[in-house]
């Protein structure tokens, strides 16, 4: 958890959310990787993730919820739901929720023909279907591309695939002022003992985010604190006040190691 | 992804939904895996999880995506924000969506006299506070108890502590009837080739959930068709009906397998 600036403060935050669908992630049959792979990505471009659902493979939730994330945050990444399978709603899903048409897109379609002849059967070509006015997404793994319509780009759920599909999503964006992030590590103290320092050195950096990652190892109690800024200057001098007022409450065992990440 | 009934079908089934609580998780420094865990717990029960939603450390979007989930489903879980620094503020959030004041809860206090005597301080005073009207739920392996108040249950974030919580929910969750999950793995043929006699299947069993989980392994193309359904005569029956129109379709290497999970 961390404190720190909230999205729309007009501060030139560029931001995100991710839209996860897949009754597979609801039943807990698969863990998804791909939101922390996706907010690492957009990290990296500056981009926050503001926000991440997971919804089920049921046309109006996925509907409602991307109307929901697209009027809201900058970019929409979705994963999931664009294979041949009755079940892959995910692109009548974007065009209900923009309004508009599916149509087989001919580069889609002679991708398929090249790859598959007379054996392109219907399931196969419902993986042209891309809504009226939307771009593709590359695909550089294996199989059809993703695609692209106002703010909301639809990716694979396979992560490898997902993955691939993302640097091509990556140069179409407008990225933000890039988050410096550093880690103090504690050892052998408990929040509680951590939490007042911590705080009085938030509150005077208030533009920064500083979180406090608690566990419990064998040598018992610790925590890292994370300190995260756009100002690397700013986020430097943090550290150093951070750690001294830590010492001066007595929290010994303080150092700042690599992000864990 | 998969195809089957949808919420609110008034069909007894009971819902729930998971809020994930943490900036760590937005960032990609943490990955997840209290969602799966949830899910899979959850499940047992014969409780569907509905929907998950992750929102960052900002009171108005935990109070808003906390009154939007628990107004539709039946229950709704959250993770992390209740330890003691500046930044866990999730105790303030409930309490502000449903409109009542917290308080400290006289056991947790005296929990904490026993566990700090004088070392009590006001941020480890900060893990006493619940919302008035709220019940505690017991934390078996280490730190104060989580809370819950309506049909919110309010649990730790570090995974070990909230599966330990967890134990203390699912006595108090109404279940639902258990859904019965079985897999059909095809090794061989894309979901091009087992689309039609996958739907075909599917809409024949309009009350049972058929998804289609595509692999790319050294072998080549696969996938895992997850066939779940409440009713476990007619699950069964189904398995024999999707392998014998998988191999009409002219689809081999078909083969009952053990869940992933």
């Amino acid at each position: 958890m961390a404190s720190g600036p909230e999205a729309g403060e007009g501060d030139g935050r560029v931001t995100a959310a991710v839209l996860i669908i897949g009754d597979e992630i609801l039943s807990g049959r698969t863990q998804d990787t791909n939101l922390r792979d996706i907010a690492r990505y957009l990290g990296v471009l500056g981009i926050d993730l503001a926000e991440a659902r997971t919804v089920p493979d049921v046309l109006e939730e996925i509907v409602a919820a991307l109307n929901a994330l697209r009027s809201r945050y900058d970019y929409v990444i979705t994963t999931g739901g664009i294979g041949p399978t009755h079940d892959d709603i995910t692109a009548d899903a974007v065009a209900a929720a923009f309004g508009v048409e599916l149509e087989e897109h001919p580069e889609i379609l002679a991708m398929m023909e090249r790859r598959w002849g007379g054996e392109l059967n219907a399931a196969r070509r419902r993986m042209a279907r891309v809504p009226v006015g939307g771009d593709l997404v590359k695909n550089p793994v294996q199989g059809p591309p993703g695609f692209t319509i106002g703010n909301v780009f639809v990716l694979a759920g396979v992560p490898q695939i997902m993955r691939g599909m993302l640097e091509d999503v990556g140069p179409r964006l407008r990225g933000g002022r890039v988050t410096v992030s550093r880690t103090v590590r504690v050892e052998g103290s408990g929040e509680g003992q951590i939490a007042a320092p911590l705080e009085a050195v938030a509150r005077a950096h208030p533009q920064m985010s500083l979180g406090s990652y608690p566990f419990f190892g064998p040598d018992g109690y610790g925590s890292n604190l994370v300190l995260r800024g756009r100002d690397p200057a700013e986020v430097e001098a943090v550290v150093g006040e951070l750690t001294a007022a830590l010492r001066q409450a007595g929290v010994e065992n303080v150092r700042e190691v690599e992000p864990a990440a």
